[in-house]
């Protein structure tokens, strides 16, 4: 997992210079778009990310604020004459909501599109390197947070004793698999000296739109970092219950319990012209807070 | 009529720092918006446009980059309390796709829309000083253009005349309509003598896409006021007729040959960075021409 580049960090109602939920995950040189809110094909440009890159789409719930960027990024990645699959996850009606759409533009798809509905807590995807899973939260409506866990990386060379100790090129992915060295005497060189420990595997957690429930920080386990909204601050608690959604002090509260390394914030209502206020509710609870923004690039190397 | 905001200049291809299109025309206190591509609502806000004072939507065809904005932006208007009643008009389809987007997303609407399918060159509607009607314009899939005709406007009182002359107050609007005066003595005064012509009335047309067909100048018949789509320079006429277009050259042809005052382009081609050539290619055949932009404000009180 190389980077995390927040498009979009509003909420329902536009405020100026924010923008609805959108975010892109990087992983081994691909692409994942969570959430799409209005505007996403432009906020991708402005970030200079590759719609063509983009592997999958994944769309949390059916709120505006979170998916009406959707049909334009596909048509857009039509018209750019994308050829490449395109996975999409969400909400069963997303897919209906589509095809109305492409319908009524006469817009021929003729990239291949997987739509896959998302109904419960599951795998969604897996890849050689990377799982990803659907996380139940308690929202309006259905909604879907998601897991991205990093499988375990291979070991790592010692280069200055594999040199050492005469190592054959061809060998090298078998340390890396953990088996030790013979050489042509018969000696036995133990894998531990000739490697070093893999990379941490990083797990991220994106919840949307949540108003958290006893025992929530259970589904997080491993997540090392958490992006969860923060619509209100803990003064506006009463609004926050109303519209299930969470406070600042309640994200950092969770990010605590749940002992991940970073929370990025974000979602915040427009009434909050200022968002200092916000970050100092977090970091009084939980210091490593982020205040999620525009443009902002969280870097998992530095984990 | 006071002036057209312009709020998206761009076509479907996103390019950075153009909007897809959208334009705000206000008429006595009464805002029409026209059409509404993605982002629409964080343009409208960006231009301190209130949500509320708009009373009624054209949509003229159902390409992404001309209606994607508009569940984004009645989801707002639900949002903000809105009570007003609005008036929609665009194809059939429109108030399906809108329908499947509130239900999936649980979404009520509580204030009236009055959702109108427009499938003919017809009068839109009608208010006391002005008149909308639809234009059938030429594209891929069934699109209208919009014409907004200003209705004669009252004569102006003479306010040097009516006070030499003693004319009493409650006869004012009578003069307005055209009456002569007569005073207590019998002598009458001609209504010319006490009033002034009425201001001019505008007609504003708007023609979104559109390859434009032998004879349509017809159409725009009363029209001083004109914003056709110029996507193409002619260097890419090709490209124009086979995606149903205009090049800058076309609509200035169109301009001169309706006579029209002023000619707005836009729908530029993503192709384009520099607008430069397609302001100067109008401009050599209708001088009047001028480069819509995002944020340009015309005003109907020049022309």
């Amino acid at each position: 997992m190389e980077k995390l580049t927040i498009l979009g960090i509003g909420s329902a109602l536009p405020a100026s210079g924010r923008n609805p939920t959108a975010q892109v995950l990087e992983h081994n040189g691909k692409f994942f778009l969570i959430d799409c809110g209005e505007g996403t094909q432009s906020r991708l440009r402005e970030n200079h990310l590759s719609f063509d890159k983009i592997t999958h789409i994944l769309i949390s719930h059916l709120h505006g604020d979170h998916y009406l960027g959707l049909p334009g990024l596909i048509s857009t990645m039509q018209l750019l004459g994308r050829t490449r699959e395109l996975h999409i996850y969400g909400p069963e009606d997303l897919w209906e909501i589509l095809k109305v759409q492409f319908k009524a533009s006469k817009t021929w798809i003729t990239f291949p599109i997987h739509f896959n509905s998302i109904f419960k807590e599951t795998t969604l995807f897996e890849t050689e390197s990377l799982i990803c899973s659907s996380i139940e939260l308690n929202h309006r409506i259905a909604c879907f947070g998601f897991k991205f866990q990093e499988k375990e990386k291979p070991k790592r060379i010692n280069g200055i004793r594999v040199k050492e100790v005469n190592v054959p090129h061809y060998f090298m992915n078998r340390l890396r698999e953990g088996e030790d060295y013979v050489n042509e005497l018969g000696e036995v060189f133990k894998n531990k000296e000739l490697t070093i420990p893999p990379r941490k595997s990083n797990c991220y957690a994106f919840c949307s739109d949540n108003r958290i429930k006893d025992g929530f920080s259970e589904k997080l386990k491993g997540v090392n970092v958490l992006y969860h909204e923060s619509t209100f601050l803990q003064q506006d608690l009463d609004r926050a219950k109303k519209t299930y959604h969470t406070t600042a002090f309640e994200a950092a509260e969770l990010a605590k319990k749940c002992g991940v390394e970073f929370l990025i914030l974000g979602h915040y209502s427009a009434r909050y012209n200022d968002l200092a206020p916000v970050l100092d509710e977090a970091k009084n609870v939980f210091e490593n807070s982020i205040l999620g923004k525009e443009k902002m690039v969280f870097d998992f190397t530095l984990t």
